[in-house]
């Protein structure tokens, strides 16, 4: 059997591709927004329901390009998580800020809005949230933290593409909103990033970070770098746009078909089924309780390895495991922070639409191994 | 007449560039390292004779990237030269370091070691020589001086790519050197980057500062962002390798061509002509002596315009002009600056294949009649 990893990039036919290259090549427009680049801004700013839709290189760059536009000084302090894909806290790291961590919930294993406040100094400028496997943050509880503290409030929604909560979509939460569309992303452009926002002043300050704060061929009014996307990542774009509600419906039953294997084994823990939350189906995360299940997250992820299937022990190592952040404190209301029993329960399966049915019923067939040694061990 | 402007992509035909993607759809490999970015690695460091060459997702990325892979602490100031992109100070001032400005050669328009040593403090960490329209540096001059105060000694070579001095390619020159390969370069992929260094011991950070630090699914490393060039690009790098030094034999005669005209008129002054230089041929640029000449760069760059050629005032304004940087000291040998007195007499012209004999002879139409009307008012 192939190897079958956690994620596998939409692709759009190279048919279809050809004819939007061939409309670049005829101009030779081939970058520095571009044609397809400004169609897929608005179709984006369209599909979910914001005023503005900036594109960005990458979902760091992104990242990178909202901290230039908020104009954050460099020594501030940008309070996020540790449960988090290395680029949130390098990209605070890289732009001369300092990442400060704070405890996740227990259920949703978002930021906790309480651990948050705990972290807060005089020099903190920032909060990023981060919707982690596309469960969403608690939304609510850091705007009203994050207002009555005079803070910027950012989410890394890099797992939350096209959701929404209680109606309101992760494009219009936080006073701005960073995307990836990476290739492992549902929804990707190959490499690629997005900031959306209500705020239509910040249009023109997110423009000009990404292109080097030119404003015109006689000014340059604000520090900015290169963040800009190529007409060849917009092609892929725009194509990508038309199947990606397709590849979500694919995701949503797979969940459905892995739910209800490990709801049959004590100890697997579901990822948090939110309340009126429209799911990016970005990841499917399961949570491994060893003591409980007979095993742990990293048997399971051995034994899937040896029958050729790539899980990934999504987010391990966290941030303060990295040699840059080691040490760092984790702001808590625990003794010992949630993040640190958690992060050794999380497991990601491979969550696409070349996973099979042969692949789940391997998945299945697994646990069911695994239970039943531990059952004879005891 | 069509518009035409300073740059135009060199690109490879569609059908060339299918074969490639037709191979990365088949892997669905689109990013992060793949096959075409390995092959591309490989290829520049054997063209540009150096052991390390490591590509990114762009000059400015790579930038940031060097100075994030050398641990350039935030505070520190980075000596540059205010004649150049924006991208080169904004790239000092976004990884949280200072930019400071020391003045240029008179003649050769580049950094002038002399001025750069005034410009040392117990601050500095680095100095940024960039080798402005393919004029390189006085790499010896400045790579004594970096010695001496045991500074890094990078190059902003986004105008040098394949250019040599005495046999030495610009790519083995100081610590790291960073092109740009955007599609406005001599050698583009569409966007996209390069470090080349002679040591490689760079090799591995560098490669870790491109990929968030991530040294194996087990360890973060390092401090790292997204500098990923993806496959698409990489494939149009691959091609234009093929194709670009026929490009630049292009351009060498079109600079024979307008040098025939200007040398005609007093006051137009030619780019320096360094011995022993192999130029990039990345850029015809002009100076114009207003006095001399009888009509100023701007009034060139207005009067070519009407006629529907795009010259431009590069680079203009400098770095010490814009919003973020205006009133910041040029360490000088003059009262003046060399680089405030120059900045307003420079034009770049229109330099690729795509110049045809009757723009040229536009150009020095254009160039008679200015210069016959002053004979006239005078």
């Amino acid at each position: 059997m192939a190897p079958l990893y956690v994620a596998r990039p939409l692709l759009p036919s190279l048919d279809e591709l050809n004819v939007l290259l061939a409309e670049v090549w005829a101009t030779k427009w081939v970058t520095n927004e571009g044609p397809l680049h400004n169609r897929l801004e608005s179709a984006l700013a369209e599909r979910l329901g914001v005023p503005v839709a900036r594109l960005f290189s990458s979902g760091t760059a992104a990242l990178q390009c909202a901290m230039l536009a908020l104009d954050l000084k460099p020594g501030g302090e940008v309070i996020t998580t540790p449960l988090t894909f290395p680029a949130t806290a390098h990209a605070i790291t890289a732009c001369g800020l300092k990442p400060v961590f704070a405890d996740i919930d227990p259920d949703t294993l978002t930021i906790d809005p309480r651990a948050v406040e705990r972290a807060i100094t005089r020099h903190t400028v920032a909060v990023i949230g981060v919707h982690v496997y596309g469960t969403i943050c608690d939304d609510p509880g850091l705007q009203a933290l994050c207002s009555a503290h005079g803070l910027w409030l950012l989410y890394d929604a890099a797992h939350a593409f096209a959701a929404e909560k209680a109606g309101i979509s992760s494009a219009a939460m936080g006073d701005l909103s960073v995307f990836s569309m990476h290739a492992t992303k549902l929804y990707n452009t190959i490499e690629g990033g997005l900031i959306t926002t209500r705020d239509p002043a910040m249009s023109e300050r997110l423009q000009l970070a990404r292109n080097f704060g030119i404003a015109s061929e006689e000014e340059v009014k604000s520090v900015g770098i290169n963040g800009k996307m190529s007409e060849l990542h917009a092609a892929v774009g725009l194509l990508n746009l038309k199947t990606f509600e397709q590849e979500r419906d694919t995701r949503r039953r797979l969940r459905g078909q892995y739910d209800a294997i490990i709801s049959q084994f004590p100890g697997l823990i579901k990822q948090a089924h939110q309340r009126d939350v429209l799911q990016s189906e970005q990841y499917y995360m399961l949570r491994v309780e060893p003591d409980t299940f007979g095993a742990s997250r990293d048997d399971i992820y051995a034994r899937l390895k040896e029958r050729n299937i790539f899980s990934r022990r999504y987010f391990w190592p966290i941030c303060t495991d990295y040699d840059s952040y080691r040490g760092a404190p984790v702001a808590s209301l625990q003794a010992e922070p949630v993040v640190e029993r958690i992060k050794t329960t999380l497991l990601c399966l491979p969550f696409h639409s070349g996973v099979e049915p042969k692949h789940v019923q391997i998945f299945g067939e697994v646990l069911e191994e695994m239970a039943a040694a531990c059952l004879a061990t005891v």
